[in-house]
């Protein structure tokens, strides 16, 4: 006997059919033997419809007032699958953000779980009464419902899964696991049995959609044993105790199944592509001391990401050009913002491009191992593909191309650090 | 200064445009220096769609889990109103039913309000803030959200009302009033300026869908001054303080009124109709004491509500007709419950009928007149209209008649009793 959360998203959830495929992986977890929880996500799209409403009704909104109308979203879904799992025969009832109750800090729109009282949960889930939990909200100190910002449910379900000590919190998505690339780009790429956090956390900051970035760092902080698996599966599919799913799991657990199974530790663990970059290049920047904050001050006040930063050798005496990537939605208001600070910083041309792609290789192996980004570059070269902007971290080499290069880059670099699957995928 | 609570139903909030209407009624209400609490239906349709879901899910739902998902579509209008309100630059923040809280008896999806803590509220709107209330729901004792059932958001506005000793309970709606008729029927029916409770919960009890029946109940016990208007009011409409619609009051303040302004009490205050009654005949039953039973016990157990019963005077020796009606929704039900005890009543054949009408004349002040009846009576005779049915109460007498009458009989009526207007309406 375990203690699972088990977590769906919008498109899993996104009408009754679904709801009903949804209730019937749930029930089979519990006739397995266990206690179960699952934490849910509003219907795909209705949280976009939700959101327009209050943008159209006051494009200022009260944070406050927004969470009132979007956390009814995950509302409607908790009543419907506890409904569906009902109508199967199941115990089930639902328990709001506001019933448990989940508190988080009274930041609307964004709030932060900071406590989840577990008692009555935990009595009923003895009784076998499994517990639906609607993802993404909470309740404030001052009793007003909170949400988490967009994604929120990812971390719900691992926050709940912390407070109530679960054994492992499955993740269900539209994908069956966490790969090694895209296998729309790269036919060979393989699912991968094991990843750790801070893998995962590189992976999901650099595009590489299957958890929300928070609930991977939250799972590492409380260490959760969180699985990513598919709920697209037929009746015949291995049951999640089996964990036909991406377990992720701490750096040690993973060194010690790297030593059971006899395997060799991986240098390389994915390849990940984000072409929602864009490229800012200022010409002819003073090259004195403090120019450089004149530029990054403002972006970091306006709460714009910059994530790569190159800033050339002088080509001219006491003047250089400074490189730099945001999120391609921020260019606009990047490019306003520099304009309007063009006497402070004092640059020649502003150039922008946001036919890029940021290509990135994560691995904890490659904090024992030296020679990772050597072969990107070199792997990269030998094809031709230029390389605009690098930027690395402990696990991970981030390097900007052109994008029409992507899927070439992609496939170039899988090869190159042996990620292939032998046997070509179906 | 006043405090009012205003009403607005589903049509009022359905969708950007309505709610920023809303919104200025709202806001001209408080200008004018009184204290608001403005309580909201679910946008037109969304209650539908919710409750299609429920069934679904699992046609013999949860209550509790049903009002999980239900009372959602208030939550989302509630909130909405509130962000329109302070983009007008109004201060404004919703109370949802769990919040306030309103106290209901545990009956989930029929709950009834036992209590409604106010104090929060009144404190909170004597600092200026408009005070948004989702109707149609409340919270249990044990923490659980409530409903309840259609239409119940009426009866929220008037206990919102009694709870925070309003000085009036606007209702705002599609129709502008409560009239002498359907004005669809007879362009001459006359908005009513006042009408009594008593009338107001005959009228709505056969047909005159303007309020939910037990909300005017709920207004009467507690001495809740009520008054219908519309929402759909141009910017010149006159305000609501000047009572443009129909106000609900009581037996003595209606006969206060009606001497101060030197009128005669009308005897007849509306005519309504209803085409959703169906006439069952059972012929040949036994004429002995408790036959009648062996019919009307199994229909009030099914919860099946009779309204008009003749038995007519025996035929044969021994036997007799029974006719009575039903609504016309319930018919198949009857008809099968019927045959199912064919044995037990002992008739001979079940004669049925959807095609009829009750058309029924109400008015406190046949209290206090003989006649009402026979007029009604001889002005349908006259036309050549026949009776098949007859039922009365202290202040209502109705009769049920072909449904292809069903117009020219309200006309007849309408001008039998004096209640046509002296000009034309446009």
């Amino acid at each position: 006997m375990a203690r699972i959360v088990m977590k769906f998203g919008g498109t899993s959830m996104a009408g009754t059919e679904r709801i009903r495929r949804v209730a019937n992986i749930v029930r089979k977890q519990q006739a397995a033997g266990h206690e179960v929880a699952v934490v849910v996500s509003a219907m795909a799209g209705e949280t976009d419809r939700l959101v327009n409403f209050c943008r159209e009704a006051n494009p200022l909104y009260d944070p406050a007032e927004y969470d009132v109308v979007v956390s009814s979203g995950e509302q409607v879904t908790s009543g419907l699958l506890a409904l569906t799992l009902q109508a199967m025969g199941c115990k089930a009832r639902s328990w709001l953000g506001w019933q448990l109750p989940i508190h988080t800090v009274e930041a609307h729109a964004k709030a932060r779980i900071h406590d989840i009282d577990s008692d009555a949960l935990l009595a009923e889930m003895g009784q076998g009464v499994i517990a639906v939990i609607p993802g993404f909200q909470g309740v404030s100190d001052d009793g007003r419902i909170t949400t988490l910002g967009r994604g929120g449910s990812d971390t719900s379900a691992v926050a709940v899964a912390a407070a109530i000590g679960a054994d492992r919190c499955d993740i269900y998505t539209d994908v069956d696991g966490v790969y090694t690339t895209d296998p729309r780009i790269v036919a060979r790429a393989r699912k991968q049995k094991y990843v750790t956090y801070e893998e995962m956390l590189e992976l999901a900051s650099v595009g590489a959609k299957v958890l929300q970035t928070r609930s991977v760092g939250l799972a590492m902080k409380n260490g959760v044993r969180v699985q990513v698996l598919s709920s697209f599966i037929g009746d015949d599919a291995p049951p999640a105790d089996d964990l036909p799913g991406t377990m992720i799991v701490s750096d040690e657990e993973m060194a010690q199944i790297t030593e059971n199974e006899n395997m060799e530790r991986q240098l390389v663990t994915g390849i990940a592509h984000d072409k929602n970059e864009a490229k800012v290049i200022l010409t002819r920047v003073p090259d004195k001391p403090g120019a450089v904050s004149h530029i990054f001050g403002p972006l970091a006040d306006a709460s714009i990401n910059v994530d790569m930063i190159i800033q050339n050798v002088g080509r001219d005496k006491g003047e250089t050009d400074v490189t730099f990537t945001v999120p391609a939605a921020d260019l606009a208001r990047t490019q306003a913002m520099l304009e309007d600070k063009r006497d402070s910083i004092g640059y020649n041309r502003i150039i922008t491009d946001s036919h890029v792609a940021k290509i990135s290789v994560v691995g904890v192996g490659m904090k024992s191992h030296a020679g990772v980004a050597a072969t990107m570059f070199k792997a990269l070269a030998d094809r031709g593909i230029n390389v605009q902007a690098i930027s690395t971290s402990e696990i991970k080499v981030s390097v900007l191309i052109d994008e029409d290069e992507t899927e070439l880059a992609v496939r170039v670099l899988h090869t190159a650090y042996g990620l292939d699957a032998e046997d070509e995928a179906a």
